[in-house]
């Protein structure tokens, strides 16, 4: 098992309870619940709430093995998956070893801009745009060169959550802390190269939430390209440029290298082909599933990188091994959509539901809360997040912002 | 008003009420509650729980203006604090810098031995355990190098506690979750110079300190000296050597080297010599408190370093000040010495109470329990902490286990 995100957990959960010996590999010691990482970023949650040790979780299955280490490649034919500093033989293997983020080869994004996808670059968001803050509040010239504006790259729902988080705690949070900055000067500005933003919702959807990052005053600019990035600003495709110290890259994922070194037959995209019943074509023994993966739904049509795929997938490829266990076929994977959300800020949210049932506002944004909570892992990362989003809700006086950084 | 440790927060919120400008001045953009900070290092508990904001904290006083910056100097005649990039103007000062690591010269402390004193210390030395632990389940040849042994230099309060912690999440938390290694063969050894532990205690804590310890199997090494620490062990004056991957310091603090740096008379171990009031000789608008400071007690005894003295020294400062202001005479510092405690572990701490009375065991570390959760600054931290100790005690399945460090 090569993975302990949504898919890879979900999998190991599943065999977890059967006479199987399982080995999780993973490069971090947690399990990353992404959907919230956004809200560390924005200083809303502690780290410790959104993430859960893996060791933690299968403590009591003594026939799951959790292995810290850095996939290094597969060998399929003689079935062993290398790690650096060892390597492990299997009967079955299972890969869902995620995306990353796409840089899309523009020039300075890996250097400059901050992607939002594990839980260091969460915090280190964090980190970056709190000491911009205190560099204008000692300086407060800076504000000019763009210390207290936020480019967001990316009109997808991790832009849109964070665009809308961030509005809230620059006018809500940080504009009660600060003496020299007028804080009003701040500035969220989201990029999109398209002409909607969260261009898989519906369009009652993508207006809400159109609406409610105008209503906080954030700045969206449609059918822009990125063209560079520096440490000081972005410079657009139009030639125009925007001063700021602090870009965010949100505009698309690609799979984990894995997927280019194992070559294996691609999807556009890079995500690695699968059969119908998520295994590779001609290694019935191995299945690809998560991010990493190309399932299709019953139409052919690619299914999008998101928690609910990766969960029902890593099910799913589970299934198909106690089913090999005990000479059955395999079935192919069918793709239950139970909905899409995001949310925008307080009060404010999306959600389309199976049967045509579009959530918005108040309503949206509670069944977000709830849902969230259910699906984080653990009751005490629960009452964690819980505890904090009450205090939150109730002070707008937003504890979770530390800049620890690494001066030990 | 430099630091924003126990000392300075109280002054400051001493001041807050007052018609008087404040600048606070700290190097961290948040407060660490110290007296936990060994919890934090021993996956007790998340570091957020530990920290607090000081923008947050004084986010409605709007006469209290927070600086993040590290103090360069204070020119006393001038009455100018001096930052890196900037100085302050004052008419009072309030010098609460706090103490650093004492590593008395000796070699390799500095490099390789794991001092315990503020939060990215603790996040450090938390992350270096748990990753000897991964290593050893990948290569369970290292436990006879000493991967499981964690060696604690120093026997006082945060010696002790943080050998009692760690011994009980090897054997209770860590044992559940290793298939490779046998986590009973984890050591963990207190070596103090002295021939007590907790030597400032009653001999009756003294001696339950030393049986608590022991039912956890801790070793520990009286009249021990430490010669040389290097990254594979720890050579004693004696010539015993001990293999351990992990040397946590806890001998002792020094003052900050502003101490040093101000070229201000000094008692000896370096702390600021202050008059009665806490007032520095000669320069009556400038107040030392806190672990920086030398006050004495009646008998002319140096205060220890302690938070309790920190408290009341910074509160008492702050009173002084308005005092001047008002044309009254300032007031000599009287410590009412409430106490002071110590926890080795579940069920198992130490409390030298006033009027001679001392409590142990389980009704002591229950006064503990509750004393801390009182002093933590702000509702939020106090519902975190306490949901997460009772989740650990209820599971021992402790949380906080990250392993985050810095690869984004």
């Amino acid at each position: 098992m090569i993975g302990a995100g949504f898919a890879g957990l979900r999998a190991v959960r599943r065999l977890a309870t059967e006479p199987v010996d399982v080995v999780l590999v993973d490069r971090h010691n947690y399990n990353t619940f992404q959907p919230l990482l956004y809200q560390v970023a924005t200083a809303g949650l502690d780290e410790g709430g959104v993430a859960h040790t893996i060791r933690a979780i299968f403590a009591d299955d003594a026939n799951v093995e959790v292995e810290l280490g850095t996939v290094t490649g597969v060998d399929l034919a003689a079935r062993k998956v290398h790690l650096n500093g060892g390597s492990v033989g299997y009967d079955a293997l299972i890969i869902a070893a995620g995306a990353t983020t796409n840089d899309f080869a523009i020039p300075g994004v890996s250097d400059h801009a901050f992607p939002l996808y594990t839980l260091a670059e969460a915090i280190r968001l964090r980190e970056h745009v709190l000491c911009c803050f205190e560099d204008a509040e000692r300086d407060p010239a800076l504000v000019d060169e763009g210390a207290l504006t936020v480019v967001i790259v990316g009109g997808g729902p991790t832009g849109v959550e964070t665009a809308g988080t961030l509005a809230e705690l620059f006018t809500k949070v940080l504009s009660r802390g600060y003496r020299n900055i007028d804080v009003r000067r701040s500035r969220v500005v989201v990029i999109e190269m398209g002409t909607e933003l969260l261009a898989s919702f519906r369009p009652a959807s993508r207006r809400h939430a159109l609406e409610s990052l105008d209503e906080r005053d954030v700045e969206v600019r449609f059918g822009a390209r990125v063209a560079e990035v520096s440490a000081r600003g972005v410079r657009l495709a139009s030639g125009e440029e925007l001063a700021t110290h602090t870009v965010v890259w949100t505009a698309g994922v690609r799979p984990n290298p894995l997927a280019d070194h194992l070559e294996l037959e691609q999807a556009p995209g890079g995500r690695i082909v699968v059969e119908p019943d998520l295994s590779l074509p001609g290694r019935p023994e191995v299945f690809v599933v998560g991010d990493i993966a190309a399932p299709r739904d019953r139409a052919g049509r690619l299914l999008p990188q998101l928690a609910p795929v990766a969960m029902q997938t890593g099910t799913h490829a589970a299934e198909q091994i106690l089913r090999a266990r005990d000479g059955k076929p395999t079935k192919a994977f069918r793709y239950r959509n139970k909905g899409t959300m995001a949310t925008i800020g307080r009060h404010a949210a999306v959600a389309d539901l199976p049967l045509r049932i579009t959530l918005r506002g108040t309503i949206a944004w509670f069944a977000w809360l709830l849902l969230h909570l259910i699906y984080l892992i653990g009751f005490e990362n629960r009452a964690q997040v819980l505890v904090q989003w009450a205090w939150n809700y109730w002070t707008w006086n937003w504890g979770p912002r530390l800049v620890i950084g690494r001066d030990a």
